[in-house]
């Protein structure tokens, strides 16, 4: 028996394809009767890495320690490792690109790691690991496999990791941040941590780097503290500077707003 | 032990922003082992609060009695009360914004309500009350807890309804309508109940309230029994009257029907 | 007690409108405790029965022996039959247009086909089987119903199958082949057993029937065997012919390829 009943998944796949689909079939097939699967995002950007390793560190505060399975992998088909890792109550199976990398730290740190060289059959295709190798770890070690079996055991030391998007105070009292994520209600997440609004006071100009436009918005705690139709900044529900307009979007503030796009702070 | 082992959601989360993985995760980790999760639909329009009300009181002909959640909620972060409403067979849990009342009627009515005041953590954001009120209250209920450790109880009589659409009988013969939903495949429903098709005879005429142009529509069973390509009248799998085209798209009639556009039928 | 505890579906019905929620609610709600449900893919472009049968078929690979659904269904409403088709491992539930046929082939053949006549309710809607006639019959079948409770047996061998597009080849050492699908990340797949490019060598010239353009590209193993942008032939996850470009689109070549176009290779 296996220490997991749950696998979960957050990849780039979408939802044509199939993709999600196999990625269900596999684990059912090999795992234990009964597993959860946990389809915790499939719509990650296409190759955004970055916001799958934030998408996958924030679910951390809510999900059930288990298997934790994150494909965002614009290196399927190159020499790029595969990997299972270890935390003290928790497994992370991916790509070595960084995916990984903030919910392992969120998870308390790595305690063992193996690179997945035992298991895809040697007729799986070379473009779809997410079927060939990491439904198949996650499905097994849900059964009851040992991470040995899996391939061998690499330093945790040398597994890739990103440098956290954050806020970068200027000299002048600015704070320069990045987009890394807009959602589908218009909701435009920064890269920042929630706490540092304190540090703007109630309310702050936010422009664009290269920008003359500029907006003076309110800081407050949710949506209903500015009226119908008005921008704030709070504290969102992953703990991260958001800009929202209550019943509206944000991301139509500024010539639109998209991740990536870089913004400025300043205490207004 | 729950009364209920099923938990459902109809919300306008969409695909995107992990919005769903988290629900499933929360009703994972607080409700009873295989606890079985059914998205009944993800993709309601942005805020629009009537067609969620109407998928979940559809949803009530075809799904097991169960705890019902419902998310379609444009007051998040505001005043607005998060309830939990039990019928004889059921429980329904979301805002108090309308969104549960037709499907309540369907389930016969309400025995008991409680506002979940007594749900969230206190450091919970206050922007996603889908993860942070509404699936943990589902997850505790199906693990076994009593409707009032959620929250003190409330008088059911307060709680929203929304104006059902109907179809409007003018006195000069014609009949008004909305338009709620069109679905993927182009097929246009109507604010009114199938079975009044039987008063506009074997056919009936199609226009827009404030347009010119008149189209003449069999009123029919099924698609096949017109031709390919052809435009006909029947009452749909939720029991609505439904524009429809053979192996085409009806929305693309009358330059293009959208939600919330009103049409006029009179016998023709 | 049935044999199967794992129900899978492939349909046309797309994320929105609340379709495959439905059919979870009918398979929850009809079906043994616990039974599986995976939704291999509900994005088949609307309509596209071919490849509907080609997913279906595809998935034989990894999905467990079940109760295989699929619901590409432009018939629905008309004469078309819906139909039980039971295999050694397998049953397979769907309308009697070519949808099952590829995939009933790779589970060994049909041993007995029931017309799905005692499923529906008299009051059922004649427009979505899929809730109506489809789901049920696979909840009773998980149930442990009898393929003959189902309905009347009928002659295995007068179900439709699809032509399985292939690579034509020309006399002049051209081959003709189809678009059968472009996924999410822009790969092309061709309707071509990836088998087939060992006879095309080391590279090949790629163009449309009806067009000017030419492109020489290498046949390689995976995305990684080119440089970063670069287009390149392999046998893709699916085992056939696919046009990929390493983290790139290959749907942008040629001046956009899509489903049902017609391409031309030849040895180059």
């Amino acid at each position: 028996m296996s220490r997991f009943d749950v696998v979960t998944f957050v990849t780039d796949y979408g939802s044509a394809g199939g993709f999600v689909g196999a990625l269900h079939a596999v684990v059912d097939a090999l795992g234990p009767p009964g597993v959860r699967i946990i389809d915790l995002d499939h719509h990650i950007p296409r190759h955004d890495v970055l916001l799958g390793a934030l998408r996958l560190e924030g679910a951390m505060a809510y999900v059930r320690p288990g298997i934790h399975v994150a494909v965002v992998d614009p290196g399927v088909g190159t020499t790029r490792r595969a990997v299972a890792v270890e935390t003290a109550e928790r497994v992370f199976i991916g790509p070595d690109n960084g995916v990984l990398g903030f919910a392992i730290a969120a998870a308390g740190g790595s305690t063992r790691a193996v690179e997945l060289t035992a298991v895809a059959r040697p007729d799986a295709a070379s473009t779809f690991d997410g079927r060939d190798v990491f439904a198949p770890a996650a499905g097994r070690l849900a059964a009851g496999a040992d991470l040995g079996e899996l391939g061998p055991d690499l330093d945790p030391a040398g597994l890739q990791v990103l440098e956290r998007p954050g806020l970068r105070a200027e000299g002048d009292g600015r704070f320069i941040a990045m987009v890394v994520q807009v959602d589908g209600f218009g909701n435009v997440q920064l890269g920042a941590e929630g706490a540092i609004l304190t540090r703007l006071g109630t309310s702050a100009i936010l422009s664009r780097q290269e920008g003359r436009s500029r907006l003076l918005l309110p800081v407050r705690s949710t949506f209903g503290d500015v009226a119908e139709g008005e921008a704030l900044l709070l504290s969102d529900s992953d703990g991260r500077v958001a800009i929202s307009v209550n019943r509206g979007r944000a991301d139509e503030l500024l010539d639109h707003l998209r991740p990536g796009d870089v913004v400025v702070l300043e205490p207004g």
